[in-house]
């Protein structure tokens, strides 16, 4: 099959019309069903067949008792049937015109066992006669735009994005699917490829390398085909986008719990992470920072991140922000007298620095003051970012004091976000939140729910929020090196004498 | 000052019968006022006296005019008044009797003004009479027996523990009184020290060493005074109980920001970090690390844990925990056959495994069905702990599917409390729950309410609780890590021939 045709099964599988959902019960929690009745809570576009062998009606639909039974062609099958089973409902779907499936089952190659292989490779003989398969032992694609959604996923965002993610593991991909939603992370696509028995890695890097509506790929790897391959795909898709990986089973023991989590080879630490080096892409080391590189790389401007003002407050501000961007190659410069002076009048007393971090001192500054402040600070031409922390989670002690019930009302959430909005517009200096929240208990849910009103209205202004400040600055960090290293690569191209 | 009249001052400091508060003002947001109002919401148990030139009332209490004017002795003082007045003040309360004092004000040998260092002089020529001070520029003592408590602190625990808490840092202090809260951890004290002029770290690590309410000593760093003392200290209290040291100002960078925050010199990574080698110090990188050991120091019973069961699922699960425990010295051994055939008829079908990490596959696992598998692992002699992931988050989709307004209800967070309690005792070999929460928008506060509901049954039952599974590594981890040391360092006492 040649790269052409692999798009083109590959966008129909990713935007279906015509979706058979095999294997599906009327009752329980099978992985049929689930997705069935998730692919109507989402209101996906299309229309949706559910086949089990019993017939019946669910939810007011026709199961048909085959593929075969179904009245017209389907292009997109997901097939969650016993192993057994799956090779005889995939052969099906071939000759009902679909151009590829989701094989949600697992007990094929993964098991190591003889007759798992041999099931493998009556799937590999399907394949061969011209149909595309995501899986098996995958939980599938989820596409906002036309509203497909993968396990366990009735309740994802339908609004699309710019980043795709490509995933060996399906609890990874529904993991990040589901942070997306509150984080800001909107998709082109989902797509959990599982142990990957036909399209992998390199084919989706080269999917979404070429497809207009994607920004930014991040993905989950374990293990790896044709590495040659995958290393020139890599190479060529992170000059055009921004790649972040998240690499599981760098460690020995990693490595041999990656053989039986996808059947794949994990390949040593040092192999991935000059081929990482090389290529020009942004390693995570779990799905926190995966997501915040992500966010990071869809919201900020793509530019060299090297100076920060910090604007906050909180435990030990100064010594770990210092430590912090020491680590990421970034600065905290102390600003030019000039600004302090200028700073000064607008932090409360005492106990306030204006020096850089900027030392609010108070967690009830206004939020008309920090937007001052913000604009004084980027006259120093050695900012090129604003990190603004928030303490909202001393809100509790301040409606503790004042006898009130809850923080709601005091929060001013939404001048903040207006007034951070306006400077960044002001100033052309991009600017990050940062909302730690060291009050999580049971009786304090109304500082949890005002913290994510704050994240959200920031959101809708394209400022990234982030939980604690080394998160913010490792995404911020994650911008600037791949804009710094394509740069640089740019500057190697020109031939220079040997 | 020897040292046992210093232990008798501190014991008073934080455990005072009467207070003054000097600086109260009758309106704002001052830090006098602050913490004022704090006590009393705190209810503390001795009597509180307001002082003010100006005098008036507040909350229906006197505001005496000096603190000459308060009608009995004192022993204790915080004082908030701007830094010029400070050694006055100090030495008003040297002659009501007071004990010792926390200065909550700045302005003194931080700033590097000649001013400030004046200031800082004629502070400790008051203390050469005979008075501690804890500060200046610290947020004091949070004590929760008395109901002692720090800036802004009116709604921390009145419950006693057994962590002490020393910090430079006020920030830090008063973050990690809030974490402890509702993450678990009790105090004995929670002491900040700032600027450290008289009272400091070496002081605080032998009271607390002696304190048999304490039984973990964790601590927050940037710089040290008499670093041998401190050394022969730390190691001498390390043998006693654990000692956790969280230090600020690593970098270069940071170590720069040290010198501004506290005034303190903080010297390279090497010396700090062999110093913690040689007194057997558990380091931890944030506070987050601090707080995921100091619970674990206080919940687990002190012993080497090696190998761990997994219980649970999620993304990339085996291979996730897997990279954690290599770097972290454990190790997830594959189950024995036998028990692995006990355990299979426990698990779904399909996707589970009962190998280890035993991956439960669907996340509506019963709790009975939690506790037999634990019953069944822990037959395994490599087995020392249980870790158990409960994706929690899930059950939105659940509640979606099922068109329910909220999770609340579908979590059956008392039985799966009592369900791992159970096989804790059956077992004697401890758990660890694991609750991460991919599900974070404004719209599912139902799922965090559900999750610290969680939390709160599971810790009520001594269970240690933690978001993330490599948090939960780390911190069990930290127990093998003082125990293993110790140990050895016990073997290393026998005489060896040379």
């Amino acid at each position: 099959m040649n790269v052409r045709s692999g798009h083109e099964a590959l966008r129909t599988m990713l935007n279906p019309k015509r979706v058979a959902v095999i294997g599906v019960s009327r009752e329980g929690f099978g992985f049929g069903r689930g997705i069935l009745l998730s692919l109507m809570a989402m209101k996906f576009d299309g229309e949706l067949f559910p086949v089990n062998p019993r017939g019946g009606e669910i939810a007011g639909m026709t199961i048909y008792e085959t593929v075969d039974a179904i009245p017209c062609p389907i292009d997109f099958a997901v097939i969650a049937v016993p192993a057994s089973q799956v090779p005889q409902a995939l052969e099906e779907c071939r000759l009902k015109g679909a151009a590829g499936a989701e094989i949600l089952s697992s007990g094929f190659d993964e098991t190591g066992t003889d007759e798992g292989r041999i099931l493998g490779d009556r799937l590999r003989e399907v394949v061969g006669r011209g149909i595309r398969v995501l899986g098996p032992n995958c939980f599938g694609v989820y596409s906002p735009s036309c509203g497909l959604t993968m396990l366990p996923g009735p309740d994802l965002s339908r609004e699309p994005g710019n980043v795709a993610f490509v995933s060996q593991s399906g609890g990874m991909s529904i993991d990040l699917a589901h942070m997306g939603k509150w984080k800001g992370i909107r998709f082109s696509a989902v797509v959990s490829f599982g142990n990957g028995i036909d399209v992998r890695e390199t084919e989706l890097l080269e999917y979404f390398r070429d497809d207009p509506a994607t920004g930014v790929i991040g993905m989950y790897m374990e293990g790896v085909e044709r590495g040659g391959d995958f290393f020139r795909t890599l190479r060529g898709a992170s000059e055009k986008k921004p790649v972040v990986i998240c690499k599981g089973g760098l460690s020995e023991a990693g490595g041999r719990a990656v053989a039986s989590h996808t059947a794949s080879m994990g390949g040593s630490r040092v192999i991935w992470e000059s081929m990482f080096r090389q290529c020009n892409i942004i390693q995570a080391k779990n799905i926190g920072e995966l997501s915040d590189a992500l966010l990071a790389l869809t919201m900020l401007p793509r530019r060299s991140y090297r100076g920060a003002a910090i604007i906050g407050g909180g435990g030990a501000l100064g010594v770990a922000a210092a430590d912090a961007a020491e680590a990421l190659g970034m600065v905290i410069p102390p600003l030019e007298e000039g600004i302090r002076d200028a700073i000064d009048p607008l932090l409360p007393r005492p106990g306030s620095s204006s020096r850089n971090p900027i030392d609010i001192a108070n967690p009830y500054v206004s939020p008309d003051n920090i937007r001052r402040i913000m604009i004084e600070a980027s006259r120093d031409e050695r900012i090129d970012i604003h990190v603004i922390i928030q303490l909202l989670y001393h809100y509790g002690a301040l409606a503790a004091t004042l006898g009130r019930d809850s923080v709601k009302g005091l929060v001013p959430f939404r001048e903040l976000a207006d007034a951070v909005s306006g400077a960044v517009s002001a100033t052309g200096k991009p600017a990050v939140l940062v909302i730690p929240n060291f009050k999580r208990g049971a009786e304090a849910l109304d500082i949890e729910e005002a913290m994510r009103e704050t994240r959200r209205e920031f959101l809708a202004r394209g400022i990234p929020v982030f939980d604690e400040l080394e998160e913010a600055l490792f995404a911020v960090s994650c911008v600037s090196l791949w804009c710094g290293r394509r740069m640089r690569r740019g500057g190697d191209s020109v031939p220079t004498p040997r």
